[in-house]
């Protein structure tokens, strides 16, 4: 919340993407070389005029009659998305959502490459999880430097998470994925992306409530 | 993306909720009584014009130069939110992510009770994760319809995701917060929230290109 600055992207349209993603990776299986905006739409029930809109942003073009190419759409949304490329990651914070991210292999997919794990706790440091060493968070700073370090990931608790972001900003990390149920203070220049699971939750059971008042009777 | 009813609430400000419940919660635990849309403002880098939008969704009015009441406000956000009520989950897929979740206790203060999870693997079933029992996921349609269970948490993989959908759609469960990487179908009352880790991902790291092309030097 902290992070106001403005992108050339809106969110939503960014937040859209992964799922077209999906939608073309499952066409390019089925050995289909061409889609048209409409299909998409109807795909991911949403209007075809939205779907243009977001695949724009990734600077496709389409041709008339054709459609997209599946492959270089393919193409044009993982590098919008970033994802044609290599992110080191630092982790902190080797608790259980940590632990999870961590086993989670889809990640490196994306381009994420976790790099090393910190923690606090004397217990868990010096251990491998998932192949990743466990060091003392004290060394995170200066760790992140000496190895370039683009992405902090958050998963400590609210009370740690201010000071873990400030040891990342420290080690001139770029950008911040928020776990913690905290609203972080960094320099402008760092992007940090809130990722706490009781926002997405929330939106869950707001619109189940807002469903039952809006008269969308369940049973 | 399959879930295209429309709500009365924008999900931006959807998703801000939860960040303002935390400055709000703070604001109580030093004994502030009343707060200002502009003082919300400030500590969320927020334009106070939509801060009172966002606000005026939960149905509060302010007092004129006094603010808001933080406690009645707080009430009022978690009534929207729908965590002022108790939601009976089941959580299908034990794997890291599907521990983590059961592990992660805070989701209690959000209402949500995970009553029992669910995994095919017959090495897991049987055991007990975080004092929460699993069973077959070939039970889980009965079970939801005996205990009127209202949330469905999808933890496997991509393949298995939509058969699991199925079946807790089966049992007759009114939302499903889908951490798989697939569109789920379902019917049209029953509401999917995607958590995929991944659109966060996305979100961040093309945030972290674009701040690249679009001139933000960073070291």
């Amino acid at each position: 919340m902290r992070n106001t600055r403005k992108f050339s992207a809106p969110e939503p349209s960014m937040r859209r993407l992964p799922a077209y993603l999906h939608v073309l990776m499952r066409l390019l299986k089925e050995n289909c070389l061409f889609v048209s905006c409409t299909f998409i739409a109807q795909e991911m029930h949403l209007d075809p005029t939205q779907v243009r809109k977001d695949l724009a942003l990734t600077g496709i073009v389409g041709k008339p009659r054709v459609g997209y190419s599946v492959v270089e759409l393919i193409e044009k949304i993982k590098a919008f998305l970033g994802w044609d490329i290599q992110w080191n990651a630092f982790l902190v914070g080797v608790g259980n959502l940590g632990t999870a991210i961590l086993g989670y292999r889809q990640f490196r997919t994306f381009g994420l490459n976790i790099v090393a794990a910190f923690d606090k706790d004397p217990r868990r440091i010096g251990k491998k999880v998932f192949g990743v060493n466990v060091f003392s968070v004290e060394k995170v700073s200066l760790f992140a430097r000496e190895q370039k370090i683009d992405i902090g990931i958050i998963t400590v608790g609210e009370e740690a998470a201010q000071e873990v972001a400030d040891l990342l900003v420290e080690g001139l990390i770029k950008g911040i994925w928020n776990f913690a149920p905290k609203a972080l203070v960094v320099p402008p220049d760092v992007i940090v992306e809130n990722a706490q699971l009781s926002v997405s939750l929330g939106v869950l059971t707001s619109k189940m409530k807002l469903s039952e008042k809006e008269g969308n009777i369940f049973r």
